[in-house]
């Protein structure tokens, strides 16, 4: 499909993109560049990629596809760095949680020859580096592709075929749009369970079990609440009014829950918690999880 | 152990108590009482129990453990009906969420000889009804149990042992550090999972794709958003003081995040949500779930 791939940071995303590749053999190479000699080195060792350097203007020369996997506060050096280097009728993307200021700071400085569309798997796990990637990681997720002002059709076709050959489902939307649905979906979700989390750890400084009696439901916070600091914090500031205009939805919603609560209104309680089930049948039926009971893992 | 238990409302949790009860040959019998026809029917068909019927008076008769599995504010209803035909020397038990105001309904109507020791088995899915019973449920987990003003330290470890021989782990706690612990590692998690399900329901009223792309994180809060609505009516209102303060705290905390974000004090935020990630760690070294990614389930 691609003569070279360069993956821009080998990290959860990164690597399990590279080791698609591979699985799926959509590249003759894939080369790969991180700032630590221990990742160049580890993935080398690990036979995810065929070459890694921390020289990302000579990993990114000659490649047909280049991904950026990197933190959203590292994309205005990155493509600084490697603007110059681009092969002439390149494909540049990443996998970002914001789109907006992404575009922005690549769509300013790319030069006109190479195609810049952005991309975002919505897959992960809690866990981050290259030794958490596996290749069925996008299967049966979407993934979302916001082509740029320039980019052409037959581009945004031929990239919509190399997430769908490692297993996405893909979309397209604009970056607004793309931003305020991820707002609520995932943004709003993560900073509610770094927030649970972190309420939890003013009060267990008093030491209360808190910890040992975590299975009735703040457990499955601390999952989400133990994933990449430094990406989440990229996501919040750079989708900060979304974000905004969601934490303020939510606190208010609280408040009037806490309202009825306080008053004793069984009906308009339970009428809420009825509803609510019904997303979830939704869910389902939508296949984004099955209908079986979680009742923790051992 | 026991000639014969009676277990007043078989759904989840009594069922599988009355599975598990069976399965480890620990009563001569076990009956229910449940409000309609159909679940009497359904839980004698299933051979769930060996005896099933609306006459709660005549189920509990003979029984030398009594206990009850419905929702919190049935409790007065309950207690009224059966004090007067409550064999001498039985233990009556629960399994609810919240102790104080429990113990107290219960205790005011409970005759003498009559040894009242409240339970709270910290287990449970975002199932209801008997079918989605299972014996294997309560290992593992902990079950905290509050005895109360008049009981005896014999029958305390006799529901002790009873406890453990279904798998449980068992701590022994009063009613009030039970609602403040649990309105933290419990009660405010779901709370807030109803709050955001509530909340995207919201704004879906506009037809965003949010079902479609809720795989970044809402898809985990609408599992615990799923549970049964009446149970967790039940828990909110009758731990309101408690449930109250942590909201108060959580909203407080959500205010300084959202402070932090549009702030963009990266170096705040990065912190915050590198501590957070500690918690997790405690969690899996106190086997309260394991170490290993969740990336959805197929």
């Amino acid at each position: 499909m691609f003569k070279k791939v360069c993956i821009i940071g080998c990290g959860l995303i990164g690597s399990s993109i590279a080791r698609a590749i591979k699985k799926n053999k959509l590249a003759g190479k894939v080369v790969s560049s991180n700032r630590t000699k221990e990742t160049n080195k580890k993935i080398i060792k690990l036979n995810i990629v065929d070459e890694a350097s921390s020289d990302v203007k000579k990993e990114v020369r000659d490649s047909d596809l280049i991904i950026i996997a990197t933190p959203l506060s590292s994309y205005r050096n990155i493509i600084l760095k490697i603007k110059n280097s681009l092969k002439n009728g390149a494909i540049l993307t990443d996998v970002g949680s914001v789109k907006k200021k992404a575009i922005y700071v690549i769509e300013k400085n790319i030069p006109k020859n190479v195609s810049w569309i952005s991309s975002h798997p919505i897959a992960g796990t809690e866990e981050s580096g290259p030794e958490s990637g596996f290749s069925q990681l996008f299967k049966n997720k979407w993934c979302i592709l916001t082509p740029g002002k320039h980019s052409e059709i037959k581009e945004v076709k031929l990239l919509e075929k190399f997430w769908k050959k490692i297993g996405s489902k893909v979309d397209i939307m604009n970056a607004k749009q793309h931003d305020y649905i991820l707002s609520i979906t995932s943004h709003l979700p993560h900073l509610i369970a770094y927030n649970i989390v972190n309420t939890t750890l003013q009060i267990n400084k008093k030491k209360y079990n808190i910890v040992k009696y975590s299975a009735g439901g703040l457990r499955d916070f601390t999952r989400i609440a133990a994933s990449n600091p430094i990406m989440w914090r990229d996501i919040f500031i750079q989708n900060k009014e979304n974000t905004s205009k969601m934490i303020d939805k939510f606190i208010k919603n609280l408040k009037d829950l806490k309202k009825i609560i306080n008053s004793k209104n069984e009906k308009k309680l339970q009428t809420i918690f009825t509803k609510t089930k019904k997303i979830r049948k939704e869910i389902i039926k939508a296949g984004q999880d099955i209908n079986k009971p979680d009742f923790g893992r051992k």
